[in-house]
This record gives structure tokens, C-alpha cells and sequence, in this order.
């Protein structure tokens, strides 16, 4: 079956979207996301490297804890194998009219569970290779694909931490089918979000033989990719609750500390989500940052939370602090390699209208255009890189100097202390900084 | 001057503490902490090892960020060096009402800072020789003491992770006496809490320098330690925030991240407090579990937190559940080894007159004798450990026992899963194991 | 169809839930709650008061935002009417075993929704038929009812809130429809809950018209009540977030003073919910206490929540110390009147065997008995009282009573001001007061 | 004395703060703060109504519970009255250097308490009188005055709700010499934030009793007014909790209610802090907007909390989407009445120099021009009032006016839910209404 063939439009009324700029009204335009323009010798494109997610996009249908689905879809009186093939040619309309570059996916999310492993591996072939034919003529390529081991029951205790040994097999077996076909796709990265990896309670858990198991699975699921010639980056995703009370990839530090232990930090990094980050205390940049002084920044999951709510909502990124921070961070990182930024966001229960699709991801990459091209600027301008290097500018001599290079002990530096009449501290300047990048923000639409 | 000559009665009124039990009225005595009683093989005052807070119980005023102090003190008229003796005095007759085993203090807790750091020292000098004569005929021994880094103004940036190298090398100097004081006095730990080891914004803050002066902070310490041969345990006090907006030791998991990329986990431990355990979004328990799984246990500062605020209220600990699940970390990590239950605790400061330190310190002890009660109980009966034994029962044979013992691969895994046509989950029986949980705690009277 | 001919049990294996008192390890029994006991005057039967929530024990089928149904139940093949019916048969074999007095349901929880609100209503009648039929033999009573207007794609934007005036219109057809099935079948009371009226964003909403409109809608069933001779309590049941960003019944202060705006706080009470307390920001006590000190506690709502999680986990309650200080607030308020305590409380997701609905609720009734007995005690012997009592006294006499008698004025306040040489006032002893409580608790065992 | 003799300048180095636009690089220069220009028909000066608060720029010492005081202030070398003298000549040439038409104190921020309420009273009257000869030729005025009463360890269980009926009637004079004050020197509001009116247990406190005296206090503080012909706007401040556990006035729903009940709210409207809404689990926006629609918002602690701290954190505003949101409630309130917006904001604990106190600001002011100017023109362009008005069109005809019109009941609205086949609800289009939003944030400098 040729894809011209039965060419079907599913976003009727909706036509590509393009770049018109900042004085356009057309709600189906980027007015600052522009593919071309380059930010720091680099095209948007390359840059900011956007992914759809096909799970919110394509297959999640709008329920909440007390509510049904409400999402309008045009491939809503399908089902089994007809709809998963209906949501492909869909999927790659919507990449198409997009023009995004990446999409990422759960395998559950593409094709659904047979009655038996076996038969849902071939529900997956089936859709991989039609997906596989689709890429041909598509420009966008698979960021990352990965297993769904949380929504399924047999999951409901954990899947590579379950206590219970069939089910950790069962989970090899999906994050094996998800190599092969990661590899098969291209993927990438491959990632692991550790859902139901975690405890409902401390009462009934083994915390210990739980985290070792996990680490015995990552190390297989690198042996095997290596077998296989697979070379995408694995990535960590870090969440700190949700579904479970707990998960063991609580943060970026927590994830760390695990891969240490485990010899397992080189293989690794971290795919950051903007929602996970608050949920765990932090702000998203301080999880990049974290990420990125330990050379461990590998993707993002680009979304934002409600502070005040305390649950993942997965909202559409436009927050334009938020979105500055991070790119600074990821410009910083010399942007994210083989990592992109996923939108795994999802419109509201109370957007179900197709046509909110592409608002919502043009509301998303237009508030990450910005930011990339704000954040440029202020590295550019060396905005907070003067006021660092000037800041810690002691360390560059004397004592200091001897501090950073090893060079000094307790007695030197008791004897440096003794020295001093006076400490002169400087002010950190904080609300005159927030003030110079609500300056840099506002100015961004001067050329 | 000699003890006995001088002998004042700071807290008038109040007698020894003793052990009256559960039938007793008297607010002066405990109802379950009795010293010599037989917990697992240890009397209480053996595993308990129960510490006062220098700084609450004695320095502190009950000023709040909203008002000024309104505690009542038998040493109040009084100031300077001459307030620091009294409190000594004050200090070791309420160590010997209480019957305790241990104390904690920060150098800046004992004795006033000097106009210079040469006068500060020898201010410390003097009151560590009146410690160390008191300590001649008191039971009373020092848990561990500390540097107070986040008071005076020259820490407003951070003190081993501040922008400046001559504050760095101040609190070098201070570590470097606190280290001299512990050996002094015989400390069996010396603690790290980083009070303004963090940022207030990313915008000025060089993240990867800081880290990196830290672990040299930290290698020096130790060295110099070795060097003067005291060899208390070092311990690292996790906090997430407060009073910076992050700081680096934000909870277990984070510091253990940062010993093992700096290569010192086998120099420290961990000293985890309750309140800082929730701030960072985790139950005390959950912070002990993480900690003992990784063998890093080391002390407790046992208070607790209110869970609808979000400051750090320091309340000392009558929360039964806690105390429970705390004994029952503590006791699975047979016991504390060095390390000691410091009550990091304040009264409210609507609790202003000295009877009060007496109720608090009353109900603090009283909950953990409770809660090592029950928590031994439960392990004794194997409550939880035969629930745990059973339900990770498949680890123990077939394709378990290979995935335990890295006997198997994906391959081998795939295979298995392919054979299994039912997955049998068992029921994870929270509410019952609560409630049982509860039948313990409401039978600990029982003889 | 006559119950006994087909009497079919559904939960096999497990017989009738006994007082077997505190020695008994039978899991099926109860510990603490014994019906006829008396606490107060009342039998613990008159004054729990306990009620099965029909949703959580008989619909719910423990999926997540992030997984599938995992709960096991008896009737789990049978769809439609066939499964309503069942659950109906379940339901009253369910209240029989554990002999509770009350009972708690939505519309939507008893029978399917129909292709119209034609078939809808019939439905429902089908199924209050057969309820009514049963209730005849059966001692369980309808507590409350209460119309589910949140789960269906209509009421996405609100009910009674909404700004679609068909949903409004339909909505009241709905509570209409609730009010005429809970005089059918005696219900003491009436609860609205506003799941999804509130806003998602304050930028397309109408907050003014919204609770016009509410108040309105409240009216009416008022009015509607009144004709049809219903003369059940009315209740609101407040909640902060979840579904909605943000809804209108946030907490009992802020229903009060919408119910006094519009002219309905005679015809209202609250139907307080421990976990929807907490997300408030509250402890259950605090809104126990607000509704009480303002005449407004209808009926309780027994669950708790975890501190550490910002979502509705609506456990089964088991923390001693919530139920004691609910009980304390419920005592001093004389009783619930024509309310009760209902479980709304499901077991986790991961407690998928019918048993499990057992012990859960076994666990809850044990921890309100205890409560109950603790709070009791504690009236009696006037322990927090007698500290009130001497805490307030200076409002008994002089200037003090002068001002609760409304006989002083701000000259004379100041006169008195001005003779004051030094003000005492009196510690407030929480530790000491928690300390108690503890011991209170201990002793419950105690006979 | 007269001004003019003894002019001494206290922030040498930094001249008069003026508008000079955008492109200005001018640390000491406004970008968007221009008094004259106008939005919506007033002069930014009138709209805005800056207020600086007198405790964080003048009295404030950077101290916090864990560290001391930092800040270098021009007068660090005095006390007393002579302090408080310099800080009236500081704060004149401060408000005259920035500019600002506003100023509000506490009592106890510009004179020293004595050591009897006469001395305290003499202390305040010879500042006052300093003041209102500053004020001939200021043209700064007092946008409101309070009593500070929870510093002194006399409030330690609160004020006009304390247990102790002397503590009432010293609140009572303090309070009645505030009113005076405020006459004295032409306030336009007068507020009352319950620091410690709340409770931090509930097991020693009395509620009711509590609430009552409260209410008669208003009551008396009204008459008082009344009495000497103040008539200046009354304002209750909403906090939920801090310093006490939890504060009466934990909102402004909360606050309405204790009002309404007490018939007082003819005679107060709200003074809503930012920070405050967000430590009761709101947004700005939604505090305002609730005292919007029920015709209560007096006037605005303008400052902004860290979403992720659970103290209040006092910020300066630099969020410009809280400053666009909490303006375009302002504008459509038709302004702030008597009300202002007061910086109740302090510069950081780091920002010590007397710098940043100007950078501070004017970054506030500036962002509250811009929030001025972007949400006057969402209202001009009538953005998110047309959505409004669109969504909620059905309640302009049919049922949908019958409802509004109180023209129908629970039959006439079944009756119609009975003729719907299918109820057509919309989009709420949350995502391209937030994408709107940052189009007219960024485009606030286009001319």
C-alpha cells in the first residue's frame, strides 16, 4: 500500500504551518519560530530539535481521574489495528504540517497489546514497518522510542523492580522488542521512564534487591544493544512520584548516584522534563544545570507545571522564563547532541478540538524560539558570564588560586584567615539581574 | 575554679528524671524511656543515644522571623563570656536531670565570636576546657559538633562554596578548630550541615566550581583530621532549602551522588533529620532506608517537621508512626554505631519557660523508646520481613534466582517470557499491613 | 425476583466481621470497633455512624492516570444493567459482613448512563427498585446521594457552572432526578460536590456569573426539595483542586461565605473530607473545627491523605491521630446528626483482591473506634478543656469580661493599657499537650 | 530644625530615577515606568500608586533564622531616636530620588518601642511630627499605617485574639493610636494583618471565643475611627499561615466570610499580597479577582514568592506575567479606589548595598508598567473579553436568560434537558489564549 495512494488529509482545514513573524495574526503561523534562522551558528532546526509525542498527540483521548475521554480525533470510530494504522498516516500529516523533525513514541502507544506477547510483536512490526515506509518521504526522524511498562496490570507492582521474577522477564522482553525497534527506526536515543519503578510503601519493600535488579536490567539492555550494534544514547528520565508515592529516579542527583554505584555513568544521561523537575522541588533549569556539570544533559522533555498543583499536568511549554533558562542552560551544553525537545505536553481536557493540537505546538516552539534567541543574546552579551567571572574572580589568584589547583591545605588557608582584617563580600545583585533579563526578553523582537 | 564550689541550680524545681512508667502523672518523669531496659540486646540508653542540641536547648531565644525572643532562661541577665560559662553550667545540670548520654553543639553555640578570628578561637578554648573539666565527672559525652558557617554575615554567600576565596579560607580556619575541639572533647562525629552551601539564582552562581571546592573542602578536612588523628565519623547533613533557596545536600540521594563523584564515600555518613527528610519531599523513613541501603547511615537529628508548612519547624518528635519507622531503620541497621539520636528539636516559641525544655525533651524520649519498642516487636515477630520474604519469593529459584545471581540475558529472558500465558501479581495489602502497624503501637503497653 | 431465592455470594471465604476484640489476630474481625459498646452515651454504631461509598468499593476498578483496571471482583464478566444489578446483589452482601449502618452513592455509580437521560432515568429507577427491595431486609440506610457530573465529556466546562446553559439545564435535570431517588429511598442527607465547578484559567472564564449561577442552581433544588418533601440535610462537600485547576468549594471558610453571600447557610451544611482538607492546606480538625464553631459540620467524609503527595489518594483512614482529633471535633459538635462518617477511600491500586476491601475497611472502623475512645477520654477528663478553661480565664472577670460582654470600648481599653506594668502571659505547652495526647492513646487498651 | 539647614545625603551616588525609555543602559533609569504617560485614560502615576514599605527599606537588617543582619545602610551607626530621625531623612530623599507618591509603615518601623506604652507613644508622636513637616514639601503621602503587633513577646499568642485579656487591651491602644497617627498624617487606608492572630494547636485554643473578640475589635477600631473623623479605608491583609501555624485570615474567601458573619463588610476591603496568595495555594490573579467580584479589592502588597519555597519570601515583582494578570484585574476594577500597590518587598539578604534598594524597585515599578500597559491593551483589544462574552452567549437568550433572570426552576430546566440530543460544548482554547498572551507581552514596546 502506497502512501500517495490513499492519501487521506485527517487535519482538514488546517495547512502547513510556516513562519510569518511577529506581526502576523494568523493563528496558524510560527511568529518566531523560523527553521532557518540561525542562533549561535546554528539553524532553529538543528538547534532546538522539536519532537512530537505521539502518545498526547495521537493516542491519549483526554481522560482525567473523575472524567471520561473527551478528545475529538479523526480517527475516533476506529479501533485495534485500524486505528493504530490510521493515527501513522495521521501522525505524519500532522509532522508534515508541523515541519517538526523528531517524534517519539511508546510502543504502546503506536500499536495495541495483543492477547499475547507474541502477537503484540507483531502488532508492533506491523505498524514499525509501515511507520518505517513513512519515513522514507518524511523528513522527521525518530527521537527516541521506548516501552510502556506502567499502564498494563501485570505492571502494577513494577516492572524491572517488580517482586515478582516473571514480570521482570516480561519487561526484558518489551525493552528488547523496543532496541530492536529503535534500531529498526533509527532511533536516536532509547529512553527509560521508571513509571511504576518505585514503592507504594516502604512496609511491604526491599529497597535494596529492587534497585540492584534494576541496575542488573540496565546493564543487560546495554549488552544487548551493543549485540544488536543499536548506538543510541540511553537516557534516564527522572520523575519523583507519579504513579507511585515514590520512584527511585526521584531527580537528576538521585539518577546519578544510581548509575555510579552501579557503573553505569557512561552509558546513561538524562532525559529532562520540565514538570518533573518541579514535582521534585526543583526548577527545570537547575535539573539541566545539574545535568550539564556532570556531562550527563542528554534530551528534554519540554513541557511546564502548574506550581500550585501537585501533579504532573504536562502542559504546553509558554512560560518564556522557563523556556529562556532552559535553552541558556542547553546553549551553555553546546545544545542537546543526539537529544532533542520533546513536547511531552498535552492540551487540556478542555482543548479537544484537533485544531488545539496545532495551537498548542505552536504555542510550545514559538515560546522555545524565543527563548533560544533571548538566552543567545544574554550569552552573546555575556550578560551573567561577566558577573559570574567577576564574581569568583579570587579564584583566578593567591590563595584562591591555590584553592582550585590542589595546592593548599587546612594550615596555609588557617594561616591565609589569620591574615585578614576585613572580608569583603560583594552583592549578588539578584533583582537587578531579573530586572536585565526582563529587559533581554521584551527586546527580543528587535532585530 | 571547681565544679562543686560553685554549684548553682539553674533549673529550680525540676528534679532527676526518672523512669516512673506508664501509670505515672508526674509531667517530670518518662512513662517509657527507662535506661536499662533490654531493647534487642541493648538498654536504651545504648541504642537510643540520645543528644541535646546545644543551640536550642541553651542558645536559642525563640525569635522568629516576625518577632523577637521570648524565652525565659535562668542565665539571662547575663552576657559574653560570662553567659557562654553559665550555659555550660546551665547545660551539663540539665544533661544530668535528663539523664542523657550525649550533647551537640556549633562552635558559635558555645562561645561568642571574637572581633577576631585569633580572639574567637581563644574564646572557644576557654569554654572547651570547661567542658572538657565537667566532662570529667558527667556522663554526658559530645555526640558531635560542628562549625556554625551561616550566621555572620561573611557567609552570605556560602563558606566553602562561596564566590570568595578568602572567605573559603576562613571557614577552613574554622573547620580546622572545630576539628581541633572534637578531638578535644572526644566527639565520635564531626558534622557537615552546609547552611549556605547553595545558591539563591542560577544567574550568578558558577554550580561546577563550587561543587568542586566543596570536595576539596572535604578532602582537606579529612586529611587534617587524620593528621591531628582524630578519626570521628564525618557526616554530611542533608537539607534541601532554607536557608538558601537550594542547597547542595538536598537529601540523601543528592549527597551520595556527590561522595561518590568526589571520592569520599568512605569517609562520610550520613546525619539525617526528619524535617529536612520532608522538605525535600520524602518521608523520614524513606531518607534512613536510602541511607542504610547504601551503608551510609550514620546519625539521626531526630525532630520533626509540620506537614503543612514549609519552613523547617524543628518540633521535637512525638509522632509515634515516625519514631516507629525510624527504630525500625535503625534496628535493621543494628543500630547507629557512632552516630546518636540529637534531638534538633525547639520548643515552640510559645513555650518559653524552662519546664517546658524539660516536657519536650520528656516527650521526645518517651516517643523513641516507644517507637524502638514497637519497631523491634515487629522485627522480632518478622511483621514486615515475612511479608517481604514471601513476596519477592520468586527471586529465590528458576529464572529469579539467574537474574540475581547475573545468570541470564535478554535472550534468556525473552525465552521465559514467552512461556509464561498468566502473569500472577499478588496483592501489595497496604491497609492491612497498616493496620497491623497500628495493633503494634496500641500493644506496646502491654508487658 | 425475591433476594433470598437467588442469593449468590460474592465474597466467598470471608463470613461476618465480629468484635473479637484487641487479642484476636483473626484479620477478619474487628480490634476496636464494637457496636453496642458505649462512648458517651451513644453505642459506637449511633455515633460513627459508618457509610460504604459506593464508587470506591463496588465501581472502581483501580485504574490510574497512568494504568488499567486491575481490580479482581465478583462480577467482573458482567456489563450493563446485568453488572449493575450484580453490584447491587454485592453491594448489601458487602454492608451485611461488615454490618454497617450506611451507605453512599452517585448516580453514575449505580446504574449506566443511557444513550438519553430518558434511558438514564430508567436505569437508575431499575436499580432503586431493586436497592429499595433490599433495603427492606437489610438495617444499611442511604446516608447520602448525589449525582456524578464530572465523569462525562458534557460536563467538561462544569455543571452548574458551566457556561453552556444546556449543561446547566442539564444538570438540574440530574439533581432533580437525585433528589426524587433519595427521598425514594430515605436518604438522610443530600451532597453536592463540585468537581468541575472552578476554572482551568481565570483568562476565558466569567467567575462572577459562574457563582451567581451556582447559587442559583442551589435555590432551585431548594425549592425543588421542598416540594417533593424531601427534607434531607444538604450538603456541601468542599475541595481546593483536582479535576479543576482551581474549584469554587475550596475549603469550609470560602463555602461559607458563599453560602452567606447568597442567602443559603440554613439550608446548607459540610460534608468535610480529611484528604480534601489537607490539599487545602489544612489539618481535618481545622475544617472540622471552623464548620463547628460556625454551626455548618453536616457530615464527614473519612479518608486521609498523604502530605507528601498533592493529589487526592483518598486512603482508607488509619492514622490514629486524624481520627482522634476528627472524633474530639465531632464529640464536642454532640454528634454528626443526620450525617456520618463515609469511607470515601479506595484501596490502592495495588490491593486488587476483594479481600483487601475487608481489611480496609476493618482498618478504618478500628481507627475511628479508637478514636472515638480517645476523644472520649480525653472530654471527660477535661484534659484539653481544663487548659482552655485556665488558658481564657482572664475573660471571665474585669476588663476581660467587659469585652465579651461587649462593655468596653477603645478609650477604656486604652485606660486599661496604660496601668499595665508588665503583661504576663502563659506558656503554651504544646510539647507537654502532644505528649499527653500520646499517652491518652496508649491507654486506650486500658479497659 | 528645619530640612533645608541640615540636608545630609544618604544615597550618594545615585541621583533622581527618570523614564528614559527602552534603549536606556542606565542602572539608575526607568525603561518603562513614565508617570505621565497614560493608560486608559490616567497617568501610570495615578493608575500604579507605588507605595515603598518603610520595614524593608529602611528598617530591615537582612537577618533571617539563620543568619544575622547584612544590609549597609547609611545610618548603621546610630540608634534609637536618633536612627529613627535618620531614617525619616533617608526616607524622604529616597521616595523624592525614586519618585514615588506613597509610603507605609508599622508603628513600630519608624519610632522605638519605650519602655512603657506612654514612652512609645511620645517616641511616635515626635516622628510623626517629623513626617508631616517632611510631607509640606514631599509630595509623597501616606498610602496607609498599621500597628505592628506580633515583633514584641507580648503577642506571643496573638493580639486582638489573644487568650489574655491585658494583651487585648494594650492591641486596643496600639491600635487606637494608629488610627490617630493615621489621621494625623492624611493615610488613606489603614490595615490590619493578623501576624499572630491564628493558632499554632488547635488542643489549647479557642477558636470561637477567639473569632468573636476579633470581630468586636473591628467593631471598636470602627467606632474609634468614626469618633475622631478618620475615614480612610480599612483593609484586612490575608495570610494563611506565618509566623503562626495557621492565621485567621488565610485568604481572601476566608476573610469574607469572617466579615460577612460579623457584619463588617460594609466597612473593610482586602489588601492582597502576592506572595500571600500563592502560600494559601492561590494565584495573585485569582486573590484579586475574588475580591474583584464581590466589590472588596482595597489594596495590593505588591511582591512576588518563589514558587517552590514555602515561606514568604517577599520578593520584588519582576514576573511580568503576574504583573500583566494582577493589573488587568486592577483595570477592570476600575483602579485600586484609595488603595496603592506597596512594594511589600524586600531586596535579598545578598543585596546588601544601598544600590540594589534602587535596582529593586525600579525593577518592580518598571514591571508593573509594563503588566499596566500589556493588560490595558488585552482589554482595549477586548482579547480575552470577547472569548468571555462569546463562551458564555447562551445565557443571553432562551434558557439560558431564564436562568440568569431567576425565570425558571428544576421542571422548566428538565423539560429542556429533555429536548437535547446533543449538547455542544466548546473548546476552552487554553493553550492559544497563553500564546496570545505572550504575543501582547512582547510586543508591549512596539510604539
Amino acid at each position: 500500500m502506497s502512501q500517495t495512494q490513499t492519501k487521506k488529509e485527517y487535519y482538514q482545514g488546517v495547512g502547513q504551518i510556516k513562519f510569518e513573524g511577529t506581526s502576523s495574526t494568523n493563528p496558524f503561523a510560527f511568529k518566531h519560530y523560523n527553521p532557518e534562522e540561525q542562533i549561535g551558528g546554528k539553524s532553529m532546526e538543528e538547534l532546538l530539535r522539536f519532537a512530537v509525542s505521539y502518545w498526547h498527540t495521537f493516542t491519549a483521548d483526554g481522560s482525567d481521574p473523575f472524567g471520561k475521554a473527551t478528545m475529538i480525533r479523526p480517527y475516533d470510530r476506529l479501533s485495534g489495528m485500524d486505528l493504530a494504522k490510521a493515527r501513522v498516516e495521521a501522525a505524519f500529516e500532522f509532522f508534515d504540517k508541523l515541519n517538526v523533525p523528531y517524534f517519539c513514541f511508546h510502543d504502546f502507544d503506536i500499536a495495541p497489546e495483543g492477547s499475547t506477547l507474541a502477537e503484540t510483536n507483531r502488532n508492533i512490526d506491523v505498524i514499525v514497518s509501515m511507520m518505517k515506509e513513512y519515513m522514507k518521504t518524511s523528513k522527521t526522524k525518530l527521537l527516541w522510542n521506548t516501552a510502556n511498562m506502567f499502564s498494563h496490570p501485570r505492571w502494577i507492582h513494577g516492572a524491572a523492580t517488580a517482586p515478582n521474577a516473571d514480570v521482570y522477564a516480561y519487561a526484558a522482553a518489551k525493552v528488547k522488542k523496543g532496541l530492536e525497534v529503535g534500531k529498526e527506526l533509527g532511533a536516536e536515543n532509547y529512553v527509560f521512564w521508571g513509571g511504576r519503578e518505585g514503592y507504594e510503601t516502604l512496609l511491604n519493600t526491599d529497597m535494596g534487591l529492587e534497585l540492584d535488579n534494576l541496575a542488573r536490567f540496565f546493564h543487560m539492555a546495554d549488552s544487548y544493544a551493543k549485540e544488536i550494534g543499536f548506538d543510541a544514547q540511553f537516557l534516564i528520565e527522572p520523575k519523583p512520584k507519579e504513579p507511585t508515592k515514590h520512584q527511585y529516579d526521584f531527580d537528576v542527583a538521585t539518577g546519578l548516584a544510581f548509575l555510579q554505584k552501579y557503573d553505569l555513568a557512561d552509558r546513561f544521561k538524562f532525559n529532562i522534563e520540565a514538570n518533573h523537575a518541579t514535582l521534585a522541588g526543583h526548577t527545570f533549569e537547575h535539573e539541566l544545570r545539574v545535568a550539564r556539570v556532570n556531562g550527563m544533559l542528554g534530551s528534554v522533555d519540554a513541557n511546564q507545571g502548574d506550581p500550585l498543583l501537585g501533579w504532573d499536568t504536562d502542559e504546553f511549554p509558554t512560560d518564556l522564563y522557563s523556556t529562556t533558562l532552559a535553552m541558556y542552560e542547553i546553549l551553555l551544553n553546546g545544545g542537546l547532541g543526539s537529544g532533542g525537545l520533546n513536547f511531552d505536553a498535552k492540551v487540556r481536557r478542555g482543548s479537544f478540538e484537533p485544531e488545539d493540537l496545532f495551537y498548542a505546538h505552536i504555542a510550545g516552539m514559538d515560546s522555545f524560539a524565543v527563548g533560544a534567541k533571548v538566552a543567545q543574546r544574554l550569552i552573546d552579551d555575556r550578560v551573567f558570564e561577566n558577573v559570574i567571572q567577576d564574581r569568583y574572580a579570587s579564584y583566578n589568584e593567591g590563595i584562591g588560586k591555590d584553592i582550585v589547583s590542589g595546592q593548599t591545605d587546612f594550615h596555609k588557608l588557617e594561616a591565609h584567615a589569620f591574615t585578614l582584617t576585613d572580608i569583603q563580600n560583594k552583592s549578588g545583585r539578584q533583582e537587578q539581574l531579573r530586572h536585565i533579563l526582563n529587559q533581554y526578553l521584551l527586546d527580543v523582537q528587535r532585530p
